[in-house]
C-alpha cells in the first residue's frame, strides 16, 4: 500500500478499503506519509467525499492515533455535550454543573475561540486561577469525586486530527462535512462517552450558514457515533443572533451563573434546558425531557447544581468565591454606549458582526497566536422582539485599549436590524437522532 | 491574495485570475507557497481543471519561472519536436540531424527514460564520451556551428515545472491533461521556438492509452502554443507496439543511424518522416509536407544528415567514428532468443510488455535513482505482418545480468498476439493544428 495508490482512488472517486484507512491515518500520525501526500488526499476527500462507513473507519482511526480514555471505573453514566460554535455561547458553563448534580459524569473536553467565535476555555480561565490543562490523573479524580471535569483537550488525544486540522487550516479543506465531522467526533467518542448531545449552531454567526447544510452536518456525526455505538443526538440551534446577552469572557462567566441561578436570559436557558435534557435522558436517569427538564429545574432552584460549580472550580484551582462576588472576575477600565441609530423594533442583531466587533476589542483572537483579554467584551442591551427609541443604548462595549475600538464599532454600525416588529424565529430549528 | 483563497476558488471550481496564477507560481517557486498547498491546488486542479485561458498563463507563468532562452541571433527558423514518450521511440535521433541538414536551428532539449519508457539523453549517451549536460554557452554555441543540439533540460530553465512534477509524482496528480500539457509546453516555449511538433503517443505502451484522451492532450497543447503565438502541431502516432525492432540505448542508436542511411525500419522511418515534413513546412523551408518529404530523403541520399550528426556527436564530446564502427558502442555479454509459442501471422507485439522487460533488463530505470546499462535491451525479430512458425526467435534479449532475464521473460511470455492475420492497424492516426 502507498500513499499515491490511495491519492489516486480517492482522487478517481473510488472508496477506500477500511485498511487502507487505518493504514492512511496511521502512516500520517507516524509521518510515513507526508503533509503534501496527506493535502493531496483531504483536497480528493473534500470534493469527491467519503461514504458513511469510510467515514466511521476514518473516525475510528483518528481516535485510535493516540490515547482512549476509560472510565469503566466511575459508576455513572458518562455523557459530553459539543457545540459547533457559536457567538455568546456559554451553554457548556451552565449545563455542565446542571446535568453532573443529576447523576451524569461528563468528561468535557473543550476548545479554545477562533475567529468570531468564543471558546469556553478562555470564558472559564477569566476565573481567577482557574486552570484547564489537566493531567489525565488529575482529570480523572475530579470526574470521579464531581462528576464533572472542564478541560481542554489532552495532547495525548487524538493527535492525528491536531495534525490534520493543522494542515487543512492552510490548505483550503476546512468546510468539508466528513472531514469536519470526523474531526469532532473523534475527540469526543475518545473520551469513552455512553452518550453524546450535539448542539449544531446554524445561522449567519455559525460555521454552518444554512440549515440545510447543518442538517448534513449533524447526520454525519450522529450517523458517526451510531456506527461507534454511542448514541449521539443533534440539535440544530439559531446562531442568527448572539446567545444570551453577554459577548466575552468574564461577562460570560457572570451570565453563567445567572443561568445557575435561574435568572439567566431565556434564550440561553432553553438552549442549555433542551440539551441539558437529552443529556439525562441519554444518561438514563430521566425516561422523557419533560421529567429531565423538571429535575434540571429542581437542581437549579435548590441551589445544588450552583454549588457543584463552586465545587469544581475550586478542583480546578480557581477561586470559588466569584460566584457570589462578581469583582473578583476582571473588569475592563472603559465602557462606551452604542446608541440606536432610529427607533423601532429590532428584527435581529447579526451574531457574526458581534462576534467580530468582540475579537476586536481583544475578547477573542484573530489567529491562534494571539492572546486574550478576559474583561472586554460586548454587552448586549437590545435583542429580537425589544423595541427601542432612537438613541437609547442597543449595547455597551467594555474595552481596556482605546485604539481597538473604531475598528469594533465599525463593524457593529449596522448589526441591529431595526424596523417594524418581526415573527419570532424559532430558536430551536431540529432534533436529529439515528 | 493567499494560497488558501486561492485553493478555495479552485476547489470550488471557480476560475483562477493571471494575477492570481502568476502568484501562485511564482509564490511556489521561492517557496513561498509550500509543498502541502501546492498539493492541495493540483488536486483540486486535477479534479476541476483549468480552462483555455486560466491554462495559457499558468503555463507562461511556469515558463517566466526561470530563464528563457533567446536565439534571435541565430539567422535560422527554430523548430523542436517533442514526444509524449513510448517503447522503441529513437525518432529525435535521427530526426535531428535529417531536420537540421535542411536549414531549420533545432535547440532540442530531452529527458530520460524512467518506467517503460526509454529517453533519448540515455540513448545518446550509449556513444562513448557523448555528454548531454551542457552551459549555456555551449549549448547555444553548438546550435549556432550545426543548428542542432541534443541536451539535458538546463537546471536554470522552468524550476517551477522541475519542483511541481516532482511533487506531483508523490501526490497522485500526474495524468491530469492541463497539468501534463502546460508541463510540457512551458520547457518546450522557453526553448524560445518559433514552431513546434508534438508526437502524442496513443496505444497500450503509451501514457495515454487511448485515441480519444490523446486528441485531448494534443488539442490542449497545440491550444497553449497557439496562445503564446507559437505554431504548435501535433500527431497521434500509434504505440501499440514499440517502433522499430530495437529496444534499448546502444542499439537504438545503431538503428538511427540506419534510419539516417536510408534503411532504417519502415514504421520509424514514416514517423520520422512525417514529423520532420512537418518541422520543414513549420520553419517555412518548404510549402508543402510532400516537398519537405523530397527535400528529406536528398539529405539522407546525400549523407549529409549523417554527416551532421557525426558533427553534433563530436560537438558534444563522443566519438562519432560509432556512425561506421558499432563494434565502438557498447555490446552485452549474453543474448538469449525468445521462441515463438505457435505458428501463425503475428497480430500485435504489446509494446508496454516490451519496455517493462527492457527495463528489468537494465536498459531503463524502475526509479529515477535507477543507473541505466547502455549496452542491453531487446531486439525484436517479428511484429505485426510477420509470420513466425514455432519455435522461431520473435526476440533477441541482451543481457548482461542473469538474475534479471527471468523477470524479462515473464512479461515477454505474452507479449506476442499470434494467430489469424489482422488488418494494418495506422501508424499516424491524426494531425492536430489550431
Amino acid at each position: 500500500m502507498t500513499a499515491v495508490e490511495l491519492i489516486e482512488k480517492k482522487r478517481d472517486g473510488e472508496t477506500l478499503t477500511a485498511n487502507e484507512i487505518r493504514w492512511l491515518i496511521g502512516a500520517y500520525t507516524d509521518g510515513t506519509v507526508t503533509d503534501y501526500q496527506m493535502a493531496a488526499m483531504t483536497m480528493a476527500v473534500f470534493i469527491n467525499g467519503l461514504n458513511g462507513e469510510e467515514l466511521a473507519v476514518w473516525t475510528d482511526s483518528m481516535m485510535h492515533s493516540g490515547d482512549v480514555l476509560n472510565f469503566d471505573h466511575i459508576p455513572k453514566p458518562k455523557v459530553d455535550k459539543h457545540s459547533t460554535g457559536g457567538v455568546g455561547d456559554k451553554v457548556s458553563i451552565p449545563l455542565g454543573p446542571m446535568v453532573a448534580s443529576c447523576g451524569v459524569a461528563i468528561p468535557m473536553m473543550s476548545g479554545r475561540g477562533l475567529g468570531h467565535t468564543g471558546g469556553t476555555l478562555d470564558k472559564l480561565e477569566s476565573i481567577p486561577g482557574f486552570t484547564t490543562g489537566l493531567d489525565q490523573s488529575k482529570f480523572t479524580a475530579i470526574l470521579e469525586r464531581h462528576g464533572l471535569v472542564l478541560a481542554g483537550q489532552s495532547e495525548s488525544l487524538v493527535p492525528a486530527d491536531r495534525k490534520l486540522y493543522a494542515l487543512r487550516d492552510a490548505t483550503g479543506t476546512v468546510p468539508s462535512i466528513p472531514l469536519i465531522a470526523s474531526s469532532i467526533m473523534s475527540k469526543k467518542l475518545a473520551e469513552d462517552l455512553d452518550g453524546l448531545v450535539l448542539d449544531v449552531k446554524v445561522g449567519h454567526g455559525a460555521f454552518m450558514k444554512d440549515v440545510e447544510s447543518a442538517r448534513k452536518l449533524a447526520e454525519t456525526m450522529v450517523g458517526i457515533g451510531s456506527a461507534h455505538g454511542t448514541t449521539t443526538v443533534a440539535y440544530l440551534t439559531s446562531m442568527d443572533e448572539p446567545l444570551g446577552f453577554e459577548v466575552g469572557n468574564a461577562s460570560e462567566i457572570v451570565e453563567s451563573i445567572a443561568v445557575l441561578r435561574g435568572n439567566g436570559p431565556d434564550d440561553l436557558t432553553e438552549v442549555t434546558m433542551v440539551l441539558a435534557a437529552e443529556m439525562l435522558v441519554l444518561g438514563k436517569i430521566d425516561d422523557s425531557v419533560e421529567a429531565a427538564r423538571q429535575r434540571l429545574t429542581r437542581t437549579v432552584e435548590s441551589g445544588s447544581a450552583l454549588e457543584l460549580f463552586g465545587k469544581v472550580i475550586e478542583a480546578q484551582g480557581g477561586d470559588p468565591r466569584v460566584i457570589d462576588d462578581q469583582s473578583l472576575l476582571p473588569s475592563a477600565s472603559h465602557t462606551f454606549e452604542l446608541k440606536a441609530p432610529k427607533s423601532g423594533s429590532v428584527r435581529g442583531v447579526n451574531a457574526l458582526a458581534v462576534g467580530r466587533a468582540a475579537m476586536r476589542l481583544g475578547a477573542g483572537r484573530e489567529t491562534k497566536e494571539d492572546m486574550v483579554d478576559p474583561a472586554v467584551g460586548i454587552s448586549l442591551r437590545a435583542k429580537t422582539g425589544h423595541t427601542v427609541e432612537i438613541g437609547e443604548p442597543v449595547a455597551v462595549l467594555h474595552f481596556n485599549d482605546h485604539d481597538r475600538v473604531e475598528a469594533a464599532l465599525a463593524l457593529l454600525r449596522d448589526a441591529w436590524d431595526i424596523g417594524d416588529p418581526a415573527g419570532p424565529a424559532p430558536l430551536v430549528i431540529e432534533r436529529i437522532s439515528s
